[in-house]
């Protein structure tokens, strides 16, 4: 295994020429957020945090964060209005504000994607006040704790979660955070102790704050539901896992057990996917047999973390309602850049006009069931008597395709997220796969429905 | 009510001239048999039974029961052999032999249907050799407690049955007999007794040998899953109401209570189906959305107690594997005359080519499962994991149609009633609602096929 993983760190590891460049352009980031909180007489310095400042970042992974640190007494209106005014001042008319607990600016800078981002020096972490408060710990942990040949078993984690696609913290991907890839690998010692370990991974597992695995069921207990519990060594009510996804844990830990049978560099570096053309698409739908519903609208501009889970969100109320009146939903995903769709692959969509009401079993009086539906108007068959001995009527089905249904379920808008509730209302579209010709023109969309149609665990491929 | 149950008693009751009638003929069967027996030396002697002997027919049941009595030591196959003799003899030509626990012979004479049933006479009903030597035994119990006007009441008993749609003990019908009537009017003193106390009867009523409700639940226990238990006053081990299904018993139930709450002629005359017309079944089905499967074939000449039992499990077979495969039945039934037909009613008769199959969790090894899938040519898209954290290929489906489905399910004969898997074998076909049409020549086809589409219960029609 040795050379494979060599192999695999020559192609991620930037070269030194590489962080020789990273280096430079990430402190000229901090000397112009420095100076430019003296220019504007804010009392605020700047720190380089994140993989590049461990030096535990993946050659194309250019990401630069950098904090501005303000006093711990400041309220928070102000250290988000100073903290705006600085960023902005750095990054001029090329700067975009996001909102994740709090704004910040990003910038593109030098071919670097950098993230200006305002928060609190606070000295002991249990006392933070808001979730980034707590990188600037995260940082010296990790960084005291690195060698170097620590940083080169980080990178081969990181390339390996990246490559079996569960590398990220973001609500889209739900998986491994690039600090919780460093922690696992400090607590295991290597990517290979590690890949050993969590091969045999239950839901459940769960690591203290000095990396050891908690066999008690404590912890699983406090933090329930969550399929992996790693305590932060800065902050032991925190889970850095949380946001790992039960389907993450699942790919790690399948991804785990395939590569020691057959350690390959598939896992680190997957086949791509191609975009399928238009025929293919076509090709690939028939042989499945089933109908899409594509619920389609504009983004309402919403970073992604908020974005996703309100498209989820939707998502789920769907299949519910769908699944409600008797339709099948085989597969769904969402999917969104400058549009929005959450896609719905019906293997039942359409239902006969006639439906059954049962009533009441016979030690219960029928009489209201029998009036109620006696004299409707939807009335087909019945009352009659079933093998068990319950009263039935057959009724007139209200509607008899999942795409009235969906319709339907969008009117009803506290089922959907709050800001896509609006967004449809100004101009949702539904779709099926032969309404989706203008969707496809879409680079990103044609990439997404390639996937979803060729879908396989990434070393599969 | 009184005036009702009067009106209702001048339809269902024999005139005096009908009944005169009734008992000559009867008379006549009964010295005709005694003189063949004579004429051929078989020491038998014969007894008329059911309910012309006892004064409790309805007016247009015009079945003669003759029973040849044996001595009880002679062996089953004399018994079967020289019984036969003689009711051969009697009957002669138009006679026609038929088979429930040992062979019968059924004639037409002048009028009547008569049935000359050769069996022991068993002088302990607790030790009888088979099932209708009781008859003579219950002859004598009834014929002992039937006063005048409790034979009158009894004929509103079997009226409501009839009306209700319960009355019958064969397997076909699986309701009340007429000897069941006769006890249950019996123990309650009349029909309205009957009638109220049966309005609150709930599956599990006990009723021992002595006509009085039984509130422990040792009955219950023993006549385990029978709704109704009518202790055999016979017969202490033998449950009276043992073929009431729980359908049944419950059409039974709601009848009472109706007729309670709204005492009407309906009941014991309930309006007639009319046929309906080939459009009219178009327009009916076109109505409900659904599809039909009618698996056809001939007769393969059972009496109906040892059809219908045949006839429901292959009914039974079909819907489950019909379920298992994905498909739906919204409602099914059975009939035959000369042909056989097992109706299935489909809401969902077509699935998509592509169907889910789940491996194991994440706690479970997965090698084989992706092995055993990873190649096959069935594979459409696959593995990846599902939200479960579950192992899932998408595989392409053998059959997508429900028709298939039931075609390869007929070949499996072990499913099918005995004689039913060799008559489909025969010539068994599958028809539609489109291909129907020459079926519906047969007006009982038509009329099963009017009733299945209007089924209501009697009262409500």
């Amino acid at each position: 295994m040795k050379p494979l993983l060599r192999n695999v760190l020559t192609r991620v590891k930037p070269t030194e020429s590489e962080r020789e460049t990273a280096r430079r352009v990430a402190d000229g980031v901090v000397r112009l957020v420095n100076r430019k909180c003296a220019e504007l007489g804010v009392r605020a310095n700047a720190a380089l945090v994140g993989s590049i400042a461990r030096g535990t970042w993946l050659r194309d992974e250019k990401d630069i964060d950098v904090f501005i640190l303000f006093p711990e007494h400041l309220p928070r209106e102000e250290l988000e209005r100073e903290g705006l005014r600085v960023a902005r001042a750095v990054a001029g008319k090329s700067g975009q504000e996001r909102y994740a607990e709090h704004p910040y600016v990003n910038m593109r800078y030098r071919g670097f994607d950098v993230d200006l981002v305002p928060c609190y020096d606070v000295r002991d972490p249990s006392r933070i006040k808001s979730a980034v408060d707590r990188t600037p710990h995260h940082q010296r942990y990790v960084q005291e704790r690195l060698t170097d040949e620590l940083r080169d078993e980080v990178l081969l984690t990181k390339a390996f979660m990246r490559g079996t696609g569960v590398y990220g913290a973001e609500l889209k991907i739900q998986g491994f955070s690039g600090y919780l890839c460093e922690l696992l690998t400090i607590h295991h010692g290597s990517f290979t102790n590690l890949v050993r370990a969590a091969a045999g991974w239950k839901p459940g597992t769960a690591m203290g704050a000095d990396g050891k695995y908690v066999e008690d069921q404590e912890l699983a207990l406090i933090f329930r539901d969550q399929p992996l519990v790693v305590i932060d060594p800065t902050d032991p009510n925190r889970n850095v896992a949380a946001p790992v996804s039960l389907r993450s844990f699942a790919t790690f830990v399948r991804a785990c057990q395939d590569f020691l049978s057959g350690p390959d560099e598939k896992f680190f570096f997957p086949r791509r996917i191609r975009p399928m053309t238009n025929a293919e698409i076509a090709r690939a739908l028939k042989a499945r047999g089933t109908r899409l519903i594509l619920l389609a609208f504009r983004n309402p501009g919403l970073v992604p973390d908020v974005l996703y889970p309100q498209l989820r969100k939707t998502e789920r109320a769907m299949i519910q309602r769908l699944g409600r009146e008797g339709y099948q939903v085989i597969r769904s995903d969402v999917w969104a850049n400058s549009m929005c769709v959450v896609l719905l692959e019906l293997s039942l969509w359409r239902l006969p006009s006639v439906r059954t009401r049962l009533g009441p079993p016979v030690t219960f009086p029928g009489g209201d069931f029998i009036r109620e539906h006696m004299s409707s108007e939807e009335r087909l068959a019945g009352p009659f008597v079933d093998d068990a001995g319950r009263l039935v009527f057959e009724l007139r089905r209200e509607r008899t395709s999942a795409e009235e249904c969906v319709r339907s379920a969008v009117q009803d808008s506290r089922s959907l997220g709050r800001n896509i509730a609006e967004a449809i209302r100004k101009g949702g579209r539904l779709l099926n796969e032969r309404s989706m010709g203008g969707l496809l023109r879409d680079r990103g969309f044609r990439m997404f429905v390639s996937e979803y149609l060729q879908r396989c665990l990434p070393w599969y491929r």
